[in-house]
Order: structure tokens, then sequence, then C-alpha cells
């Protein structure tokens, strides 16, 4: 399998620790999306992914794109059930809570805070980095609250699942953008138990060979 | 099965075409999203939903709630798998394409221009309705361009999938916004297909008990 991907997408973070979890060799080839390089607005990568975002995963040599971390792990989850990173089938209704989670992050926060949509906002006199803040949030706020019925070790019981996944990227930026998390502290629980798995480690932004050392 | 619903609401709206399509009972009880009522704010609605979003599914009396409309259509997926709104298990490719094509719309566009947005954005005095055009357009543009891939009768195919649940809302959003339409020729297309079938006609926003007519 083939992964396009840039190190500080939370988008691409997510799939690669599908990938790292379930035990899926994969390739990793970097679009490097910061501004004075832009490779996700090149023809090529637009063709395979016209929305020109990471994560896009080639499945096979030779097989079509699939872009969209949902779709991508959706994707994975069939052909790879083992091990799981949804509720068993017989335990329908936490494993549409580990989808819900996982969608308070993928359409509740990460839309509004990602680099392109920011962008555009300075550009119209917001202050990108309060409204980042703001944003990040008021969903982390609705995680925790939601997460309350599930919780074990991880956000959905005690195995990880698929909002965990989405969980820690997200709690990355809302750093990046120095949001205060004290008010989530099953958030922060989940993500220091998560950070003991070797499959989280391998996929962190900061293991990434493209990872850019501060300042 | 209780749909916590706003006839307005997009991503109600693809949750009441789901249940309509697959032919699956509901009592719809109405959340006004008005700014003047505010409904989902209320601590009992909250409750269901700490996100304070339409829609909620209740799946049977005396269940816990479901939110997002991505968790309630794959879990509708699962427990009601006849008819579809899946490609095959044995088409994975065309399925994840489904699964992309929707979320290219659910974080894609719908984030960046629901009310709760706008009105915050509109705060900060940014030109809400420009910018709900411009992320529209930006959105529909890649959705026209990734359908071109797999579209049939329908954006995937012959036969409806999850991906014409979010398209056909999203367009009635953006004729609100008086989005030029002209350049979404597939788009157009597969609306006028669906608009022909009596599921996509009875979730339709002004089929609902609640729709306010003009102005």
């Amino acid at each position: 399998m083939i992964l396009y991907d840039y190190w500080r997408s939370s988008s691409g973070w997510r799939v690669r620790t599908a990938l790292h979890f379930k035990g899926i060799p994969f390739e990793r080839r970097v679009i490097n999306l910061s501004p004075n390089a832009g490779e996700q607005h090149t023809p090529e990568f637009r063709a395979l992914n016209p929305s020109g975002q990471v994560p896009v995963l080639i499945p096979d040599e030779g097989a079509r794109p699939i872009a969209q971390s949902m779709a991508i792990l959706a994707y994975l989850e069939e052909r790879f059930p083992t091990p799981p990173l949804l509720p068993p089938l017989d335990d329908p209704w936490r494993r549409a809570r580990a989808r819900q989670l996982a969608e308070i992050v993928n359409s509740g926060i990460q839309p509004y805070q990602n680099l392109a949509g920011l962008t555009r906002l300075k550009e119209l006199g917001v202050d990108a980095n309060a409204w980042a803040r703001e944003c990040n949030a008021r969903g982390l706020a609705a995680l925790e609250a939601a997460s309350q019925e599930t919780e074990g070790r991880f956000l959905v019981g005690d195995a990880p699942s698929i909002a965990d996944l989405y969980l820690i990227p997200q709690l990355y930026s809302a750093r990046r953008w120095s949001v205060d998390l004290a008010p989530y502290p099953t958030l922060l629980r989940v993500e220091a138990t998560c950070a003991s798995l070797p499959a989280f480690a391998a996929a962190h932004a900061d293991a990434q060979t493209d990872a850019q050392r501060a300042p």
C-alpha cells in the first residue's frame, strides 16, 4: 500500500495509526503541505485527489486511489478486520458511538481549523488563532461529555477504536493553538493510555521522516 | 425509531432519506433550530447529544441515542442492509469512493457553512454569505471532479448510495447562498434522478411538517 501523507496532517495521522495498529506494511510518500511547497496543488496530486488533501491511499500496486480518512479507515476495517478498530457487530450501540465520537472531531472540529480554512479566514481579517482555539474548545467539550457514556481505558471501552485515532491528532493540534485542556480529563487520560501503545507512537507526527524540528 | 430532526437540517435530511429508502418506520420529533427557538440548547436535548445538533436517532424504545449522520447511517446500513446504500463488499473500491464522496460534503463543505459557524463568523465581521458561497463552490468542484470516476445514473453507479444522500441537501443549501451550480453538470443530473424517487421526495426539507413557507 502507498499512503500519501504529511507529518502534521491530522487526517493522515489517523490513517497512519490504523495501518500500524493493524500491522499493514505501507510505503509513505510525503506531500509537503507547507505554504512555500504546496505540493497538494500539483496537477499530478489533484489527479489522485481533486480535493487537494492528504491522506490518499493506493491500496495495491496499480489500484485506484481512496481519499478522506473516514473512507480509508472503513476500507481498512472491512479488508483487515483484525485487530478491530470498532466494537463488535453484536454491540451495535457502542459501534455507533465510536463512530459518533470520531465524527465529533472529523466534521465538528478539524474542518474549522485546518490550514486552508485558517489561511483564508486570516485574509478576511479574522483572528485565526482565537477562532481555532474557540472551535477546538467547543468540540472537545462535546467529545468529553459524549465519551462519559462509553469510556474505559479508551474512549469506547478497554480497546482502542476509531474514536481514539481521531482524538490523538486533535489534541496535538489543540496544543498548537494553546487550548486549555484541563477541562477534558477523560480525553487527557485516554491520550496517555494511547501513548503507551507502539502503533500510536509510530504514527505520531514527530516520528515521521518529514517532521520539522522546532522552532 | 425516533428521529430528532429539523426540516432544514442537511444532516437530518440525509438520515430521513435513508430511513425512507430502507422502508424503516420512524417517529419524527422536531427540534426547532431557528435562532429565536434554539431548542437544541435545552438541557434535555443536550443530554441526548452534547454537541447540541440534530439528527439524533433513538433506535428502539428505551434505547440510547446515536448522533452524527455518518454514525447513524453506518448503524442503519449494518442493521438494515437491504436495500443497500453502499456498493457491495466485493466491490471495495467503489464502496470506499461512495464514502469518500459523502465525506467531501460531510467534513469538506457542510461544517464551513452551518448555521452556528456562520452566525459566529458574522459576529467576527466576516461576510458570511460570501464565505458560504466560496466554501460551497470549492467543495462542489471537488465533488464534481471526484464523481467522474464512478458516476452512472447516480454518483456511484446506477443505484443510490450514501453519496447521493449527502449531495441533495447540500445543493439545496448551495442555492440558499446563490451558488452558481452551472459548473457541476454531473451533480445536477444526479439530483434530477434522485428527485424522481419517492424516498428522496419524502425526505425533502419542504415536505416536512415543520417546514416554513417563504419568505
